[in-house]
């Protein structure tokens, strides 16, 4: 670990985004029809190594079932809009309509209903029903409370999501903090848990038992975390850092736990450039949200843009470039990398000549001056 | 101290700016509610490590009082127009309505006008009888003819401040210069002093018995400074650097001479960066100018802006987010860190873990290419 | 190779742009009539080290024909328009004048008729006939099918030319890959090969027993390759590499391969970067693009653009700056750079002193920070 | 000398431009009337260290006249329009209304008409008699040729100034190469030449026995040279590089060489950046083009952008900032430092404790990523 000396009395180490790398391709391609993309974590098998975000603009129970159609799995938010309302549909039909800049203001009113119980079970049965792969999200504040709910309604995948999350978090006496390393155990349903952005927090959030680590922090699209808190950690230096976690936690306990990139990227060479700094899988906000069958209907945002004091996060209209299965296999009709993701993908690991996922992360890197890939 | 050779005849240090840094979230959290923000210096305790800047658009003798009541504290700039003038408001008005482009001869023209001693008296006495703690700044150019009087007027703290202010200044026979060392050990009142901006300059100005050091050298947003005279040191080096100066004293003295970090800074996440360089507290300018109830109606500018012969300062309109309440503590409506600056730095102590200011210096930071927080 | 640590269990080597360096002259100049420019590769001499690109806007039969009675080479893509039409020039106007935002239809309608073996065997007999150079281009995927024709019609340079080529391509059984290792020996024909942007890479293609290897991934004006698929190589590491590559492969086999930089190239000054990392020559695409004579009218795009699926590639005008012999020769009447290409070359060699293109190789660089040359 | 690895096959210097270093204050500061600014070279006093550079917007015969009063000295092309047309104003005035995109030809119309001997008598006597310090300009290629009437008239100061100019220039026995090592040593007037960038050529052209040495390649405002060439050295690397060499020239000779910085200054503090970097004096175009009294009427152009095959250089309008009294002395009524310039540096002198000029290249520098002084 090199560290750089900010000032005499502190230094700190460089970290890079994946904007300031690119993958450099070698001695050896393959055809991208011998490229296998599947991903498995835990008993559950994917063709691609895709998570939709929990974001109510991304993954909705209707985008969830698609994407399992397609191969991937979305994450439902348990404390998003299909769990405050039954009918959330003219919420996001409203929301949709709001302008970026003032938008806080109609999104913390309608982030203020309570999440009903009854609907978390009500969703995760329409998406098993649906013959879907069905995970959920909760934010590690109101997971000790809407776990009952959730345990009852047995979904597959369980996703623990704060912007920041520790295996250690303390607390003063007056409440009992959530203690990661004994739920997580204490579960059946396999968990991923994040985010985080350093080899420290992903260690010990592995070391919880979960099954997968998110890594990311401010790094999504309509974040600004990295503005208003000044935290964060560019990401490929966080999954880099994560992957010798990975590691570490492997040879520390025969369990490979997924370290799964989120936030970040845009187009398939993105999604390329994180698998090769040591990802397992992507979850992708912004880049589904482009799909004309998203949910938000081209808009994307968190629900930090909602907090009542200290909003963090801001709402975005994106372009739309096709539907869920465009996005994600094309045909695409567009040069610019945002749709035919995973075709991209495939084409990267043939030029790399790299046959799974998991062997692309074999590939090389160069790190770069100039974002946006290379110039000149 | 790791050098750069610029070229065969001439080496420097990399300096880093607070845009070039962010901080990494470890292995463990916090409660929000779990995080102390006070800051002691001297015999004077304030809720929150802020000191709002000592120019005429953000502190007057009532939004001194008025931070006094937030848990802050006011530095009123004895040379400004509330000691040039008996009834400044109509120049406050004034100014802010300038067009920024041709701001400079109506400043210097305003500021023509004398300091009248029997005003800083006045002033003082002002702030003092509203049950404010009373801090004040002069320039070193102006500290010995001013002195008298303000010694008279006792106030709590006083601020001696000019664009570079060093602990041995050099004069030519015709005058006797300012002599720091002697001066400050003779007050019975605290000092502060400064700008600053290297480790040498910090630690000679510690030893003249300074409470505080002012770092930060061109910092401001509405300084000229490093372009026309290109000087300065960017702020994230300039602290660490004057941290390692107090660190050296207190070894050599056993005094604890408090880093202030001042200028650069928009956000509550701008604030915690500094603290964790080294800073023990901030002094705010154009963050707090923008609230409804600062002095200068939204505008933002230093005395240098109104130098005769050499201005190196701009007057700057800022967009007002709320009342200075709302600025330091929020509600926030908007996600882009301007306003509830100390809940944004109580959150990001509490995401990494750190329960006080002082424990906070000991957060991770990363080096990083971007400016404005993290992309991707 | 000094590594940068990227995260803990990544790392890469820093890639440099041509933007990224700048030529220092040092204690010898020259006059510029005392410069040769030459370049010969295998039997073949040119007055100047250029080849044009083997994209449709950049060569035609009759634009080929110019370059050689300029001293330069055009190389005629076997698989562009004039090979899939007898008479391609409408649908070439038509390009033209396709606003950039929405050519990628049009373009994969008029790339869809296939290629026709007849129109091979005629163009390449047309250009010989005229008396010049004949250089040919074909992609990998295609070369097994189109060689035969190819061979028979008896050009005198073929270039074999992907995004990413390798020399050990793996398929799967299902089809034969292309053996560029048995392929390029079995030939009479010299071949140049490309593109590659790696150490690597360029060794085991210059192991074919290829005359000249194309360096330079991602690199072109019209290309999203780094978008699309994150991958690619600062172009003026990609040409050290292959140069360390080509000193290798010499001191192993005794024989020369030329370098060949492909892309990333706007002047002179660009040309002569270039050639100072290693390159004896390079191919311009968008440069000579820029000539009124050039076929594409001021349109300059890659078959990438028409890419069914993936499309990898943009349309763009370029503004005319006079005939292809301005271009390369001037004079100019433009302090841009674009225009009197060769006299730049030649004025470079001579402020640096140095008399041929193989002696220019050893001038010395800098990196710099500031894109598009110096700033201050 | 550490080296940067552009690739295996290639390494080079990092070259820092004067926006990519900062002057760093240190523990001493100084009164401003403390400070002495004057400059001399061989028998020549000047109050303040500043050469208006040989071009026909910046330097006229009265121009040199007013510079030369106000304590500075101005260097009169001789090749430029005062020598050859009896009456250039009319010209002057015609170049001063070309728009900057159409100024190519008609700069190359006017400047085809050839330099007349009998002018350089009489512009030279014509600044003499006014009792000027008289400085005169040359190109290399021009040298021998107008020598003979140049010597008749007898300069104070002859610059030999050219793009790039070494000591060894190679030429074809067609015609006599200038021997600069013969020449400067046979005249009895001191000469200034240039432009360097390198340790190697700066220290060669000390060798010729030059009183001063012009560094900067491409740095000029108003210059292509980086853009059409490809060459340069960013100029804090190149001043901090003749620096090297001045002192290694000193120890092998006992000679004090002027290293001169020439072009990509805009203000006093960049000025005193180069002064920082290992300057004597500084040469000015842009800046002093700035006046109302110059003679350019405030365009700026130099020779190069009238170049009949490979024009290198712009015409530029700069805004009038005042009378060149005002450029240099002020009072400035401008914050962003074009004005003063003198009064600026020596306040950057005072602010960092240093009296002289030559003192002042003690100063301490720091490496910043963002240009334009400091940010945050």
């Amino acid at each position: 670990m090199a560290e750089i000396e900010i000032g005499m009395g502190k230094s700190g180490r460089r970290g890079y985004s994946l904007d300031e790398v690119t993958i450099v391709p070698s001695r050896r391609t393959r055809d991208a029809d011998d490229v296998d993309l599947s991903w498995q974590i835990d008993a559950y098998q994917f063709d691609v190594p895709v998570i939709a975000a929990a974001q109510d603009g991304v993954t909705s129970p209707d985008s969830a079932v698609e994407l399992s159609r397609l191969g991937a799995v979305g994450a439902l938010h348990l404390e998003g809009l299909w769990c405050r309302y039954a009918d959330p549909e003219k919420f996001l039909a409203e929301i949709c309509d709001l302008s970026p800049d003032h938008a806080g203001e109609r999104l913390r009113a309608i982030y203020e209903a309570p999440v009903d119980p009854e609907l978390i079970g009500a969703r995760i049965a329409q998406i098993r029903e649906a013959g879907a792969t069905v995970c959920v999200a909760v934010t590690p504040a109101r997971t000790e409370s809407l776990l009952p709910h959730i345990i009852k309604a047995e979904p597959d995948l369980l996703v623990i999501q704060g912007t920041v999350t520790s295996a250690e978090h303390v607390a003063d006496g007056a409440h009992d903090p959530l203690d990661l390393k004994h739920l997580v155990r204490r579960l059946e349903v396999p968990v991923i848990v994040g985010g985080c952005a350093s080899y420290q927090a992903a260690l010990h959030l592995m070391r919880t038992g979960a099954a997968g680590v998110l890594v990311g922090i401010g790094s999504g699209t309509t974040s600004t975390t990295g503005t208003v808190l000044g935290v964060g950690n560019p990401q490929a230096t966080a999954i880099a850092d994560a992957r010798s976690a990975r590691m570490r936690h492997l040879d520390e306990t025969g369990v490979y736990v997924h370290v799964i990139a989120d936030g970040g990227m845009t187009t398939g060479g993105d999604i390329a450039k994180a698998i090769v700094c040591g990802a397992d899988a992507v979850m992708l906000g912004a880049p589904l949200a482009r799909a004309t069958d998203a949910p938000g209907g081209g808009a994307v945002w968190s629900m930090t843009a909602a907090h009542r004091t200290l909003p963090r996060g801001l709402l975005e209209h994106v372009e739309p470039v096709g539907t869920l299965e465009q996005v994600l296999f094309g045909p695409s009709d567009r040069a610019d990398g945002r749709s035919n993701l995973m075709g991209a993908l495939r084409k990267t690991m043939a030029v790399t000549g790299h046959g799974t996922v998991k062997d692309m992360q074999k590939a090389d890197l160069a790190v770069v001056a100039h974002p946006n890939g290379i110039q000149s």
